[in-house]
């Protein structure tokens, strides 16, 4: 057994349900990184595989968004390690450790229907389709599991996701005042800096669903593609669309000289986008095409992972089994 | 590993919610035993602490339940056996295999909510209380997975769940529909021949909420003061409510010389069903008394149980994840 670590933990996770683009690296990935980076947590992070399957029912394209994810989170600098050292980086794919959606169900019977009803994301899916899935009504209490066992203190999420936490933080309280024993931890919200909105190459946000992402790991063809087809409004002397793109991954400072000199030249400004981006995504997309050559590489750090988190689950289990009286 | 067995699988669970009482032998427990002793199955019995968990939310009630529960099954007859013989009575507790709450989960992200919305049991729940458990609502699919994790062929039940096993059909047709590959048998339901129903002692349903019952394991005080406190009629020739539980235990033809010469005489009559009861219960009690004052005989024979359910439940779910991309 290794000594119990005193640095708080931080966890988070991303559905597998596509393509990692640029929006998705700076508007959060980056963060978790830096936060990862930082020494100040044990991280957790999670390829949320039993998330996704309300939306993904097909095996093939399950499985392979799930290695695309694990690579991603490895290319961007979330290296697994293994032991149980403070900063320590634990990778795993949640389908692996039984023990959420074993606590999902324990959290189920604990939970009310208008309570749960309440949800945002229930109420716009419903909004939209009402023949909506259990798994898209319940899956709050398997996102409180997901926080609760590993005692995450610090889960950080965009503004729109603070009610995750705070169903999270309802259901530790209602299970630890049931039961009258402090088995989880409160977790905290830590609402992610609000980068500006990535903006995708048709100037609206970059979003798969609008067909106007720049992939993370793009080749520099499909760079030059897609910043060739940015589109732009000849009226004004920079474009903007372009401009936006280019912030995010140099200063202003580094910018103004680019665009001072090619001033209204907006074939030259994309240019030195493609450039840029080239030099920017070139090791990661090199890390990425690596892993995924090697798939054993991959399955290896996700197998590992899913030992580390299932250590932890397990003795949380345990105690939640002592504490409900089914062991 | 074993050699797969060809016999048919019959599973049963009953929730760990409290005293057991002849009405719960004669309506649904016999009938189990002498299906289990037929050597016409493998039997899957379960004592159902996860279905419990909407009902009992205190753990000292849970652990006395779930062990009382355990032993009563023991008792009446359904004797665990280990290795995989064909005839094998595998008696486990529910929380003890994991595979049942995953395989929940995964069945929540397949169904509509307006589907299990129509399940008569919530509406009748929700129509009594508005703020029932999120528990309460998906039980189904938990029941499902119960179910059809051990490719149950045969599941005993009353006439009032024959909707519970249109809901497991229901499910594992369309799982195999939807990742296109038959891992999940489709289970029939054995509607339990209908027994009179069994009277308590105030002639209505014995049933716990009523207070009217005649424990299954009660001592030979108790059965005579639940006896002597059998609502009568004296305007009749026979004390219907004395003979209506009489005849769980004796046949009409053994009962009619009783009954005969003790025409009227309730007293009488009543001390022979004290005799009578007493003599079925005897050896029953002395059973589960043996086993309650051995409470670590019944933790090792569910502890066996759950290894030789959890065997089967891995192989299955290892079909499961294949078939839906997460391994």
């Amino acid at each position: 057994m290794s000594s119990p670590s005193t640095k708080p933990v931080m966890l988070s996770g991303i559905k597998p349900t596509g393509e990692i683009h640029l929006g998705n690296y700076f508007g959060a990935m980056r963060q978790l990184v830096e936060l990862a980076k930082s020494g100040k947590y044990q991280s957790f992070i999670m390829v949320a595989d039993y998330h996704a399957l309300n939306f993904i029912q097909n095996a093939k394209e399950m499985r392979e968004l799930s290695l695309d994810l694990a690579a991603a989170y490895m290319a961007v600098g979330l290296t697994p390690q293994s032991g149980s050292g403070e900063d320590r980086v634990v990778l795993f794919k949640q389908s692996d450790v039984p023990a959420h959606t074993e606590l999902t169900w324990i959290f189920d019977t604990l939970t009310t229907m208008p309570y749960l009803m309440r949800a945002h994301a229930f109420k716009d899916a419903e909004a939209k389709n009402h023949e909506i899935s259990v798994g898209t009504f319940n899956y709050p209490m398997l996102m409180s599991a997901d926080i609760l066992l590993y005692d995450t203190q610090l889960v950080p999420v965009g503004q729109d996701q603070k009610q995750h936490i705070e169903y999270a933080r309802d259901t530790a309280e209602k299970f630890n005042r049931v039961f009258g024993q402090e088995v989880f931890t409160l977790p905290k919200e830590h609402i992610m800096e609000e980068v500006a909105i990535v903006p995708g190459i048709d100037g609206q946000k970059m979003s798969k669903s609008y067909g106007n992402t720049i992939p993370l790991f793009a080749s520099r063809e499909v760079i030059t593609e897609r910043v060739m087809s940015i589109v732009t409004d000849s009226s004004g002397e920079r474009p903007e669309n372009v401009y936006a793109i280019h912030k995010l991954i140099k200063s202003e400072a580094e910018l103004a000289p680019i665009y001072e000199e090619h001033r209204g030249k907006y074939k030259a400004l994309k240019e030195a986008l493609v450039e840029d981006l080239d030099a920017f995504i070139a090791p990661l997309r090199t890390t990425y095409i690596e892993l995924k050559d090697s798939p054993e590489k991959i399955t290896a750090a996700l197998e590992r992972g899913a030992e580390q988190a299932r250590e932890v689950t397990s003795k949380k289990m345990a105690e939640v089994k002592k504490a409900i009286g089914v062991a």
